[in-house]
């Protein structure tokens, strides 16, 4: 069995197929897994549990594992890959599904057998249920810190569900509009703090070119995003962000206020690189001095 | 003849008619150059170039006239003062006018009479030929600086004119919407820079909830919104942000980038309060301590 990462992922991992207002382009290695896991491996040793069909390219595999990723957890199972075809249109705010073929992520059972189980957990945007599924197998002295994300779907079909795990996780991600939806308030702030009083313990609201918002039990906390005069293609900013996020938190070894503060900074910085490319194209070019240089520029072009 | 202001807003002194979610209110002291004015004259000496009606009720009048601003410059003509009613949906977001008078403003020519002329001249959103005849009389060596607002109404029916004003200022204030108008260019620091070109020195693009952006000759700077649980109503948010920022400025005698980003900062916290209540409410309640506080809170809130 592989040595246990600091920090793993429960996602997907995708061929995606994407048109934006710069240009289209039909093979994009995507998914919430592996957008979280190539960005949160800048900051820690980061594994993925995800699955794959036989279609998965060699090459893809192979830029994960540059990063040191450990894919003990990508599972290969007989059929097609999980692809996802969206388009971008002038605002570039928000993709528009075009297609969505579940494939092989209709028979994703996730199994955690790292044992001891990661300190840090991150239950990317799959089914609530299993969600719930991974929870299960998710506890020990190890443990340390479980966030979760969701989307608008989940929200809608299995609130109940949604609710469930959101009562069992440290921290949620969530956008503006699925803050919202869950909570029923317009105000964001009181969303946010709707969603805390469900019960995780740091609320992140990400509000794409508008930064992000971070309600604790200290009160609530703004970003602005980085200011970018050129967004390629947004896909994959929202995991990269939490990525970041994540593997920041899980190097520190601990969270709190503080920690998470620096983390969200990381996490803006991070998916302003992402969106600068197609997929995980920019990513790809860049070290880990580049995050701090940006962070640095970050801090003082949004100093009062 | 009265004593020359540091500040004087040309602009709008209304008497609106205002619904939102949380109530109406059928007779509410509005207008531009009421909401920046008041914001003002907590930072330093204003004066208001405006027209009124007959109609115009006496305690409105006070209300200025408590905070010390000149009201040499407000006009009253035969007939009724501008009436503007409007009302905000769930989102809050955005005003829907449902009934324009323009009334006494149809004979607005504002004339300033003052010597010298004050050092910080604030055209707020009015006719852009109109903002190019005060430009004319807007001259001589005590002049330090000159701003201006526009609106989407304008850009589209006189296009020609906002560019001349645009050319003549040192800095403009314009929401989001109206920059990508303006511009063409649907990425912000995009539209923001190619405002920049255009001839102000300082663009400042105001965008609600969302906060707002500075762009200067060093590049682009970003201050989020002082975060509200509970918006009462926005209207008077960007007046009064403008308001907050140039009488910033007017007490600081100069403008640079440093003191920009602090005027900024309080022109921030200047509309958190106006939209707490209904018009000019809670900026009634409230003493220039207050704002030092909140921008306090801002500062901590919104550090990386």
């Amino acid at each position: 069995m592989a040595k246990t990462p600091n920090l793993v992922v429960i996602g997907t991992v995708a061929i995606d197929e994407l048109s934006t207002p710069f240009g289209a382009q039909q093979i994009v290695f995507g998914g919430s897994a592996s957008y979280f896991s190539y960005a949160a491996s800048f900051f820690t040793k980061v594994g993925v549990a995800a699955v794959v069909g036989q279609d998965f390219p060699v090459e893809y595999r192979k830029v994960l594992e540059e990063k040191g990723i450990d894919l003990s957890h990508l599972v290969t199972l007989p059929g097609k890959t999980f692809h996802w075809k969206g388009k971008y249109e002038a605002d570039m705010n928000s993709a528009i599904t075009l297609q969505t073929d579940l494939n092989v992520l209709l028979d994703f059972k996730p199994e955690l057998r790292y044992d001891p189980i990661p300190e840090f957990v991150f239950l990317a945007n799959v089914d609530p249920d299993l969600q719930l599924k991974v929870l299960d197998q998710v506890h020990g002295a190890s443990l340390k810190f479980v966030a979760c994300d969701t989307m608008n779907f989940w929200i809608q079909s299995k609130r109940a569900s949604v609710e469930k795990v959101l009562r069992r996780v440290h921290a949620v991600f969530m956008n503006d509009g699925e803050a919202r939806q869950l909570t029923g308030e317009v105000n964001l702030i009181k969303a946010a703090q709707a969603i805390h009083n469900m019960g995780p313990e740091y609320v992140i609201v990400k509000k794409g070119e508008h930064g992000a918002l971070l309600y604790s039990h200290e009160g609530v906390f703004v970003y602005p995003a980085y200011p970018l005069d050129s967004v390629y293609d947004p896909t994959g900013a929202g995991d990269s962000f939490a990525g970041g996020v994540m593997g920041y938190l899980a190097s520190a070894k601990k969270v709190n206020l503080k920690i998470m503060k620096t983390a969200i900074g990381y996490g803006t910085i991070v998916a302003s690189f992402t969106v600068e490319k197609f997929g995980l194209d920019r990513l790809r070019e860049i070290k880990r001095e580049n995050f701090d240089k940006r962070l640095e520029v970050l801090k003082k072009i949004c100093k009062i």
